[in-house]
This record gives C-alpha cells, structure tokens and sequence, in this order.
C-alpha cells in the first residue's frame, strides 16, 4: 500500500515540476495563494457541508492506514494464526487470551475474545462478518468522501478562474493586458484539476483498493479462528490459510 | 448535523469572498440581479415543473431538519428508552401513555401507542419498520430535488451568460467594449456553477448522510420498543441500545 | 400535477424572457428560425431514429395526462370505492357494471369487471398487478424518450453553432465582423439548452414522479376492489382507503 | 422499424442540410475528406481494438434488420401460429416440419423441429427460452458497439480539431488568417458530434427497441409452440396469440 | 483477439498520420516531449497511487493475452478435449496426467490434476468455477486499471495545457506570439485525448470481450473434464463440444 503511494505521489509530482521547468518555465508563476485558497476553502467547505463529523473521522483513519501504517501482509497474518493454533493444541484455547498474545489488529483481538470465551463456531464466525462489514463500510464512506473532493475541487477551479476572469474582464482597457489577467485567473483551473487527478480520485481508488485486501485478510482471519475454535492441528490451519494466500495481493 | 451544516456554509462563502476581496477586487462587481434571477429563477422553474407538489414539503422538511432542529443523538435516545423501560417494569407499560411521558419524537410516540395497545411485538417491529421504509422514502425525494437543481444550476448559468453573450456579440462595434459585456455575461455562470457546488450538490448529500443517521437511530428505537415490550428489565435494554451507539455517528 | 406543471413553465419562460428584457435586450434578436429548425428537428429526427412508433403513442398518451386531464386524487379515489362498496353491500356485487355505474378509469372499469364477473380475490389482485406493471413500463418508455431528447437538443445546439461558425468564420475578412456572425452562431446552442434544461429533462422527471403517483392510486384501486369482492362493509374499506391517502401525494 | 429508421435519417439529413443552405451557406464548405477520414477512421479504429470479430458480425447483422428487412409484426406471428394449430389439429403434429410449411423465421423453425420430435412442452420452452436469451445477447453486443461508437466519434472529433488547430498556431503570422484555418479545424468536431448525435447514439437506442420488440415476439412464439405441442384447440391459441398483440408495438 | 487488436491500432495510427500529413503539415510539429511527459507520467503516477501493485501484474498479464499470446479457439480446446476423453476411454484416466499430456493452459491442467486424483464431478465442477471466477476477478481489474488510465489520460492533457498557456500568457507582450504558444501548449491536451480514445479506452473494452471470451472456453473446459471424469464416451464429449462452439466467438 504505502510503496505504491509514495512512489504514485512522488512520480506525479516530479513530473509536473519538471513540465513547468523544461517548458522553461519559473516555477514561482504557480504559485498563487488566493486561487489555492479558493480551491481548497471551497473543496473543503462543500465536503463538510455535505458529510456528518463521522465522515472526516473515517477519511482520517483511511489516511492513516494508506500513508502511515504498514498493512500486515496475508503471509503474516497466516503465520500469526498457525501459531496461534500450535498454543491452542498446545495449551489450550483458554491460553489465547489477546492481551496475554500480545495481538495488535483489533478484529483479531476480537476475534480470540469470542474464541476464548468458548462462543460457538457459527455465532464466531456470523459476528465477525457483521464486524468485517461495518469496517468495510467505513472505507467505502471514506471513499465518497474522497469521490466527493474530487468532483467539487475542478468546480471550485472554475469559480476561482471565473472571479478572475470577471474581474480582469471588468477592468479590461488595454487588451494587451488579457494575457497577464488570463494568466493568474487560469491558476484556480489548474489546481482544481491536479488536485482531483493527482490526489483526490486516486485517493478514492486507493481506499477501494484497501477495503477489498483488508477484506481479504479479514476473511482469512475468520476462516483460521474457526478452524482453531473447531480444534483442528496447526498443519489444517496451515494449508487453510495457503488457500488465501495465493490470492491474496502481495503489497 | 447543524454543526457541519452551518461550518461548511461559514467556510464557503468565506473562501469565495476572501477570494474577491483578495484578488483585490470589488464585491459590487459580483452583485448582478439580473443574472441571479435566470440562474434562481430557472433552477427553480425546471424544479417546479419536474416535481409534484409534494417533493417541496419533503424539501422543507428537511431543510428544518438539516439548519434548525437539533437531531437528538444516539446516546439520548438510549437514555430515554431506558428511563422508558424503567417506567414499564414500575407501574406497567399501560403507564407509557405518548401525551403521559411528554414525547415529542412523532416515530416513538407511534411507537409507544402500539406498545400501550399490547400490539404483538413481531407486529410492532413489521409496523414500524414500514414507517421508517416511509420515512427514509420522503427524504430519498428531497434528496434527488437537491440533485436536480445542482444539475440545473449550471445549465441555467450557460443560459444566462448565453443571453448576455448574444446580446453584447450582437452590437458589438468597438472590439474593446468585449471585455466588459464578457465580464457581465459569466456572472451567470459565476452563480449557477457555484450555487451547484456550495450548495445543491452539498446538500444533496447532507439529505443522504441524515437519512442513514435517522435510519440508525430508529432502528435503535424499534429494538428498544420492542425489548419494553418483551417485558425486559432496564439493563438489558441499556445494553441492547449500547450496541447501536457504538456505531452510531456522534453528530 | 397540472398545477406544478403550468406554475414551472411560466415561471421558467418569464424569467428567460425578463432576463432578456431586463438585460436591455431586443427579444427578437433571440428569434432565429434556423438555429430553431436545426435543433428542434435535430433532435426529434435522432429521438424518432432511436424509437419505435410506440413509444410516440406512450409520449403523447403521458403528454395528455401531464398537460391536459386532471388526475384523480386519492380522496377522491378513496370516496369512489367506499361508494361502490356501499352499492355492493345494498344491492350485490352484480350491480357494480362499470357502464352502469358510470365509472371512467380504464383500470378501475377492468377491475370491477373482474369483481362483477365473480374472479377470485387472489386472482383479481394478480391480474391487477399486471395490468398496473404495462401501465407503469409504458410511462417509463415515455420518461426515456423525453431524457434521449434532453441528451440530443444540446448536442444539435453544438451541431448548429458550429455550422454557423464554420461559415462564418470561412468569409471572415473583417475580424470586426465575428461579434455578428458569433452572436447568430451561437443562438443555436442557446436553443438546445433552453430546451433541454427548461422542457426536456423536468419533463422526464416528471413522468417519474407522475408514474410513482399512479402507480400508488393503481395500489389503492387494487387493494379497494379485494375489500370489495371479499364482501367487507363500507367502514373496513375506508379505512383502508385512508391508509393509502395518508402517504399519497396531494398534487 | 424500417419506416421510423428512414424517417428519421431523412429528416436528420434534411434538417441539417437545410440549416446550411439557409443560413445562405455554400454546401462544399462543409466537405473536409481529412476530417472525415480522421473522425470514421479514428472511431472504425477504436471500434475494431475493443471489439472481437464476432462484434462486427453482430452488428451488421442488426444494421441488415434495420434497416433492410421487415420484422414480422405480432399479428401476423399470430396468424402464422393459429394456422399451425389448425394444421396440427387437422393433420397431426408431425405435418409441421419446417421445410414442408415454408417457415423462414430460424428461430419458429428451431421451435416446430421440438415439436415435431415431440420434446416435452416444459423442455421445449426451456430450450427456446435459452435460444431467445443468446439471440437478444447479440443484439446487446451491437447495441454497445453503436453506444462506444457514439462515444468515440466525438473524441476524435476533438483529435482531427487540435490536429488543424495546431498546424494552423503553429504557422499563424497573420493573425487574419485564423479564421480561415479554425473554420477548417472545425469541421472535425462537426462532423464527430453529427455523427454520434444523428447516427451512432440512435442506432444503439434503436438496436435496444428492436431487441425489446423481438424478444415480445419470441415470446409469444414460445406460448403458441407449446400450446400447440398440448395440442390445444386453434381458438384457445387464437386467444393466446391476442393478449401478446394487445401489448405488442405495430412498428 | 490479436488480429483486432493490431488492425485497429494500425488503422488508428495510419489515419491520425495521415490526417497530420494530408493537412499539408510537417509530423515533426507534433513531437513534443514535455507534453509527452506530463500527459504519460501523470497518467502513470495516478494509476500508481490508485492500484496495489497486484493490479499492474493483472494489466501486464492481460496485455501479454491480448498482445503476444494466440488464444486457444474453441474448436480447438474441442478437439483437444475430445482426445483426452479418447485417451481415457482407451487407457484409463490416471493416463490423463498433465504433464505426461503435455496441457499447456493452465485452467485445464488444473481441472485434469483432479480427474487424475479421481475428485467427484460435482466437486471438480465446483472448485474449477471458483478458479475460473478469481481469473475472471483480475480480468476485471486490469479493466478498471485501463478505464481509469483513460479518465487520467485527458486530465492530465488538460494539465500539461494549462501549464502551456499560464506560462505563454504570463510573459506575453506581442500578441502575435500567441498563435505558437497555444500550438505548444495544445499538444499536450492533443496526447491526452489521442491516448484515451485510441489505446486505453479501446483496450478497457478489449479486456472485457477477452474475459467474455474466457470465460466461455473455460466453460466448455469445466463440461468437457466432468463428461470426462463420468467416463462418457468421446462422441458424446464432441456434441457438447460443438454446442459451446456454436456460441463461441471466432476470434
């Protein structure tokens, strides 16, 4: 997740620097703090209006989890859960206490609370889904959000060009003045469109992207703590979790 | 709700006046009552002409719900149902009289008055399932008139700054009059495009992201009524409503 | 419906007209008998290409109830049935001929048939059903039609302005002569949106809301005539009636 | 079919040909063979890449129906089968082979070869059902073939545009002589919108309309075959036959 | 698949070749590789940040399909397994080992391994149809990868545009110098479009027909194996052959 991220950002801005600098460009003529801040203001304003607090909380934890955390991979996660079962055989389901294991993913806490209190398989596996589905639906709000950012910042581009224009327009004299008042006036324009190509709309992809491999994992995950609430030998829980591993993405 | 409501809208016109102020421009420049009126006026023509009388009070209604009201949240209303319950298991559910405990949620109240009548419970839920199913309909219908005039708006816009290029093309004799009539052609745009992104199309989404909260919160309701009306003590409804304000929105 | 309808379309045309007016216009620049051929002929030769003679029928049926009839209303609807219900409990079922009581809505005239020739309730509600679902599927194909023709009006707007441009732009000796030669240009584009944001699209909006509405009185004529065959008094159908009443629409 | 396929072609043409020559135009202003060659070449191009072979004979064999053969019309499906009946009745079911009754529909032909072989009526309108949905299958891959055509013509519409606009930048010395080359550049965004707008889009409405109708008509094919195999009575399939012609497009 | 895929790419670019040359226009104007790069590199960077990098394996794989690799036809996975049932009959099917057979495709070696382990038919059907969903699952991302490089690849064209006239109208004192500018600043814009409508939403389309297509050999392989592993004779696995044959598309 954060490879391609970093790497998406990184090539997506080098390349538009160096489009100004090899036109032979100044960079500084791009920078326009009232076109940024209608851009910006506007996008974030009609995002809040549109959304509830909940919303802004969600898109944060999605930011978190795309730029900061590092996803367990499904090999990890199998590992965690083919131990997991050698304690079980071992000591005993009782043993498989989250906090005494030390597990960090909440739903995997979760889920070894509902093993360890003796919860029969089926129930274990229908209340993780309904957890697994809640989480899924967090990210898929997270992901209008984004969605959302990216239709109104190319609208509020264009109020900024046209305050611009109209302005500019207004005061026009010396038509040879156009090209200098076009200039600026076309800088809202140009942020509100690689504000949404560049950041919001991959954004959204990528939280689409997250739900169906966190999904995956979570799947997974279910499929190991019934095997393990079922008392089954460490090697079933093994090729159990092989299965998903094929498909599951590497990164 | 109110909350974001009002900070988006605060934000908004704030961006888009800064903006202005900041590109050092004169507000007056912006007030143009003409284009105003085709951009509004049609909006609202196009609105009319493709709704029933009842899309506009299904509009209003929640209009107050989103700038007025105060939505009670998901942790009043387990107080209430609680202190409901509370009620029942002291002098018997006979006592739960709507007008008796000064309710003023009309969907509780509805509620209560089955639960006073010794409605069946399976009856009680199947009942007011279907007025939340009513409910949650008439704001899907406020929810697309919003949608509608955040796609008129800006057609309205091009309409209006067609008008005004047509006219000023047309007698135009002195080339560097253009900038001026240009500069009053995209007023009407101006609005119609920013009426669509700071307002219409937010609030289009304001209605859905309620609709889902209100949902939630009478789904809490259902399972509360239901559980007083099981008989059940005031414990078990409190943990019955728990489950739901963990996953309800705090605003 | 025809209230809405009217108030829409005089609202919209008044407010184009003073915009013009108020503009310091002369309205009959705006009169343009080519760019109004290529666009209003454009679009119904590309929406008769696309459609079967059938859906002509549908459109001008939908254009009738939305223009001309005066729709029934639910109370009205609802004081029809209890009537028929009282004749049926004085003087038996068999005096309930569509002909002789005087009864003008088609669907109603082949349900009390149905209930005259002593079908099963059951059977009566299936083919009502039926019948309602061709009704319905019939206003849809109409609500198409009048959305193909807001996609096509704007694209023969585009058509006819470049048509006028290119001439225009080919004899072009005098760059002081392009404000004429655009002004006229672009009237046709003017056209093709009017039209499809003031005519075509709240049209086929409001053959939705117009099939949502029928389909609701369709319901309540359906649930009626059962009340009907199966006997119940008078009282038992008007409650039913005010079932219905409540969540209709009152216009 | 045929006839609303030529009427609206005919006008279309007609229209537009008129609002050339009206607005006192010279026609072979508006014959560009390299724009022409761009936008059909471009658009077949970009076709032929996202297509498989089968898409292409799918297509023409839908443009052979519109446009060149006339589709057998519910009533005389009607008489067709109520005179199968009779010789069913008169002769036995095995007199009805294909070849020998002169049937030219392959889809009635496949159905009287069941029959004649005397499949059970519930496999017979099993298989035929199966047939109806890979015949209409077909007719939905043209359909998206016309939809993706009407959305390419355009685009490259734009493409033979810039490509003129470019040229005609890049050589500009006399800013006179713009306007010449852009009406030039123009042609290509004509020509792509015209085709989509008048050609392409219908066409896949058209394809979808022929589909529907076509399938009404299987249908009615399948319920007289099999009434028929039950060896009912030539006036029962008569009645059959009339329901299917009630709902039943005449074009 | 590689017949259309290539023809149309050639024609795609005769044509646009073409229409550069027949403009009576040098090709060397219309190499620009700032445009180039912020176009492609931008396209690429948003892919990047919007995928994992499981998605750019799907799209290499699919591209290798549809590029290189000559897809077995029907007729000839038919005859292929027409011999393997043979084989079966004459040798037993523990004789059907892949690697002693020398299968190739993938699907199908998997599918014999478990004849040759003696799975039961419904089983083997089963697995098999989960298999061939998840290849169908990653068909269906490289999709959506080339439809978002088909969304990204105008934005960016507006992008490196945008970039172009900011930096052409800010240093602008001789209006006679616009004319080249905007040439420059229109390439960009110009590769954007081109791409979108001539490479990647062309190839969106083809991988859709190419998993279309897939799909159904994969059917016919999943028949073929279950008549196989219930020991039918060859003849019988040819007739079921030749029905999925007739459907199957021939390229």
């Amino acid at each position: 997740m954060r490879t391609t991220t970093y790497l998406g950002l990184a090539i997506g801005v080098a390349v538009v620097y160096w489009g100004v600098i090899l036109k032979g460009g100044d960079v500084t003529i791009f920078q326009n703090w009232v076109a940024a801040l209608i851009v910006a203001g506007g996008t974030f304003a009609a995002t809040t209006l549109s959304s509830s607090r909940m919303t802004a909380v969600h898109g944060l934890s999605v930011a978190r989890r795309i730029f900061v955390l590092r996803s367990a991979t499904s090999r990890e996660v199998a590992e965690e859960l083919v131990s997991l079962a050698r304690q079980a055989k071992a000591r005993g389901p009782a043993s498989l206490d989250p906090e005494a294991v030390k597990v960090r993913d909440p739903f995997l806490a979760k889920g070894l609370h509902l093993v360890v209190d003796g919860v029969e398989p089926q129930r274990i596996e229908e209340l993780l889904r309904l957890e697994s589905d809640i989480l899924s639906e967090k990210r898929r709000a997270a992901e209008r959000m984004f969605r959302l950012m990216g239709t109104y910042s190319p609208m509020f581009g264009l109020v900024g060009t046209l305050i611009g224009l109209i302005q500019m327009l207004k005061g026009l004299t010396d038509p040879r003045a156009i090209g200098q008042g076009m200039s600026v006036a076309l800088m809202a324009t140009f942020y509100g469109v690689l504000l949404a190509a560049l950041i919001f709309l991959p954004l959204a992809g990528k939280v689409r992207t997250l739900d169906q491999d966190e999904r995956l994992v979570r799947d997974q995950v279910v499929a190991g703590l019934v095997a393990i609430r079922l008392g089954q030998n460490p090697e079933y829980v093994r090729e159990t979790m092989d299965t998903f591993s094929q498909k599951a993405p590497r990164a």
